[in-house]
């Protein structure tokens, strides 16, 4: 039994929120259950240093948490003067996955950088942060195509994220923070439209897992992808 | 003629939405127009080391932005390792504005931070904060007061804060970016429930500014505090 | 009764002391009492990265505190590796105030700065930093004319700085350190040579004021800057 | 066909050699081909502060790499004045692979920290940096209960790391760096010695991948760690 | 001939200043020249955390530059956000300096401070830090004692110090900055009044140096040493 | 009677293997005794921004240490986030011992840096560092000469160290941990092949030393230096 009284497969009430922003030229406030995350996709002329003179553009990621989106204050790392390993963890994770579905020659000498903020956390915060991520960046690429500033668009097809874990002995979906902080095994995986994997990560949190545990955790999470899939395109056609 | 076609003494469209996040002892959105900063009031045991043995408890104030709150993107402070000059100027100025109608005493061996995070900006963002700080710090404290943590409610008195300038020649209250950017002196205003001053900053940004000038945008921040105040206490009674 | 013996108009001994460095463009030993502020005005070529290519110069300002200029030793900001929120708050204070005297295209692709280095603090190190940096600019840029580095002179006018506060009740002009840590209203005004304000700072440090302790703060002030900027022309002249 | 000429699953040469270093209480210098990993196990008393009174020890990875262990130099790290994400991501593994088989009630108030640097570079650092620290906590927790510090062995099981990847097509073993830079995916492999999953990510850094491309990769992956298994069963029997 | 038009072994005009800061337990303005150092002594309760409990004091340096002291300006360290090289290593060598000549177990449970701030510099700054400090803390312990806060004199000999090099071929004594810049071999002498050597460093900065000319500097260092020697002596009885 | 059993005037054990390590341009393990410090020579294009247009190359050195290069661990810089006092000093001492024997215009626009890392440490990391540091570069140069890329070598002469000190009342060479921490005085020497001084530092670190130890020293480090220099010409010869 969860604590939320979820069926195993169960993901959270989701919903995908487009023009969560006013300024940035793509934005979604992702919400899986009580995990909220401001995505919004800033595009800006220009690449990094180290890419200049290859014509191709470039997409990053960056994440913060709000210092009481969780349930006890955690210190803000702008005044601790660093960020976490966690913190850069999961920015690398959203940068890869988005790149994965991103044509950068075809952005040009262009940076889209994929803003993550936490604004409450309730458990799976880096799976929604790429779920809305996906979001910002096909409707900032929209809209550099429709204002004629690169003619074809560069978003080559879908992300989405989603956790899985062992949770009292049982094969769960989209854990929350009560599972997560009990959970015997934690797994993230990034699956783009087809169902093929772009990223997974598993971690037998408090003891190791079997194969077989992992691929009932790889079924739940592609039944997961694809029902997250789904409200991605609608939130990006409707918005 | 301001930009935004308002009258001189005419405020913007001001929301204080308390309950803004579910884990915060108190909470409160404030919007002023399109500026909207997320006020938490977080209640921690302890005070910070000089303080011990004092037998007070502790009132402090945390300042940031989102990176995309802005027109253009700005660099994240976490990841520049460094809070800049202006941050610190505002969270300090924060504390100093919630302390001023704080019975530290009354808190006990308690902190509290109020942490007041930009979600979008349009200007004003120091004197939303105070005005939906106080709203966050009200209702943390009477939550402590209910559930007989403390005895006696900390709060004092009310405070809140508006901004003025000279724009064009002309005095106006509550300053937008548009009028921000273009403002030949501004000001910020912090006073308390009976209009008395806690705090005022005036800057000639383009030219030096005359007594008289000052003295408008003093009556104008009055009147918008006065204003402020009344929805601060419906906010506080509603929450 | 003033801790000093003073009357509440009476500014402490004032001493602008030019030539105090062998090696800056213009320098001046400001003393308010027993605060003691070298300030020094260096010229080098160029401007910041964010100014280039805009045909003007750039005035700043930097502060520090030598870490015994106090009653009891204070921690090495270059020790701790960053400047404390108090210490930006004053250098950009000190910056704005120079510039809104500075006719920063005649200073053409320059930038001066102004370090205003505290020798020994006994309150009001902003304000006598203020009030000396101006005579060290006006002496560099004198210099840079006589030198046929410049063409015309880019300081428009005079720049001064004052304190006044509340203490055991009464308004006072140019606090000491007895006063400052006990007052009960702290304020700084900075004016230039025509009475105009620059910049203001007012804070109830223990208590909110009213708006007739804020007037009579700013008559004393007027007052106390007229009486600096005469000091200021007869240092320059002499220098 | 590899561009060393080894099979499809094939490891590199493998080397585990105890004793490398002088001082500390176990050691392993872990040598996959050319790439050299020295794995140190420091023994101190106490443990993190957030630990403290609950009868728990600690064990914990630190990682490295000389400036020039890579073809090209790059910057060292201690200059720079902070660890890149990469670097916290390794050594964040480090320690979650060794305290999986760690009884860290067994540890007492004793924290064992995993020193891995990386000595010479070719791919598979963090896999090697694992397999060889697990030698050398084996070694330190043996020593302690040889010196009677502790009276039963902490180390509950066995741990070993490798990498698979997609290179030209194929699923191979242990990448070294001509493959790493050309794969089309890559795997890191945390296995404990009944073949069991500790931990295990995997990144499509070219292409997403398929469900078959993975199982393909683990079927490797424990075959590799098995022959690991067995080389660190002699290193710790023979050191 | 010598820029300065001194004898090889002429010193600068030196002035010993005590009591040239009103706060500090001692002081002393040590002028070698136009090198302008001012150095306090800062008697603090408690000692540094490895050094508790074992009834002994502490004694250490700082130093720093203000930004201008120097004929171009350089970039203040607190700004930059750390020390450089060079300055450490001047505080390492002024407390071993100041160490050597302190019974640490007389001093109780202190640290004295001696901050070494340079004004004005022209070279030498670091030998007229130590010989001024040794003034400061002689200062500052005869006071201690003769408040009775301590009983016996911790400071058991005389220490100071004096740059050499060989300027045109010429083995000079206590150089200044236009010999600094030219010199082919540059040393500092710290010795203590019974002639004997407390530390030495010496490098060939344009060439190697032979013994014969190591042993001439010394030969001058020697005679200049005692000459401070005689000045601080009388500057503490005067003082 | 020394703690190994060495004679006075008797270096450790020396060694300095070449190709110790595969991609370096030059590299060498210099171990005295058990101190094995390893020295890359990493060759790149460009040099430093202050040094560009000028026609020189640069030759810098860097320095490093193992946590548990030591009998007990010490704290990774790179995690603490900046390096310590002393190894700045050290990889500064580094570089201008190797400048002092390089031609820099027949270096061309070029960076040579030496990094030396601790990989075990029983006294006398810097003057290892130095003698294999300077093997490394020789190997380096050597190396583009034979490529073509330089057309004349640039190493001009011949560089080594060793540490002397006062032991039990007697001056010995070469320092080894045990005798370093109780040593009464404590010095290094960099010398040239010729017999020349680059560099020497001394510290009376239990008390001061007279002339007489300081020219005893001198002597042991002559003859040091000279079979060091013997060896590092074997290493180059033969590696």
């Amino acid at each position: 039994m969860r604590p939320s009284g979820r069926k195993q497969d169960e993901l959270r009430a989701v919903a995908l929120e487009t023009g969560a922003t006013r300024y940035a030229e793509g934005s979604c406030l992702a919400k899986f259950g009580h995990t909220h995350v401001l995505c919004t996709a800033s595009v800006e002329q220009g690449v990094p240093g180290w890419l200049r003179g290859q014509g191709k553009g470039w997409v990053t990621g960056e994440y913060g948490m709000l210092p009481r989106a969780t349930h006890t204050r955690g210190r803000r790392e702008a005044a601790q003067g660093k960020q976490s390993g966690r913190t850069q963890e999961i920015q690398r994770l959203i940068g890869r996955a988005l790149r994965s579905v991103t044509d950068l020659a075809l952005l040009g000498d262009r940076t889209i950088t994929l803003d993550c903020d936490v604004i409450q956390a309730d458990g799976g915060t880096r799976t929604a942060a790429i779920t809305g991520a996906w979001v910002a960046l096909s409707k900032a690429c929209a809209y550099l195509v429709s204002e004629g500033v690169i003619k074809a668009n560069p978003v080559t097809g879908q992300v989405s994220a989603v956790s899985c874990g062992v949770f009292e002995g049982a094969v769960v979906l989209d854990l929350d923070y009560a599972e997560d902080v009990a959970a015997e095994v934690d797994a993230n995986f990034v699956l783009c439209g087809d169902g093929r994997l772009v990223e997974l990560q598993a971690t037998g949190e408090k003891r190791p897992f079997t194969g077989a545990e992992f691929d009932e955790m790889m079924r739940l999470a592609k039944a997961g992808c694809m029902a997250l899939g789904d409200m991605q395109r609608k939130a990006v056609a409707a918005g």
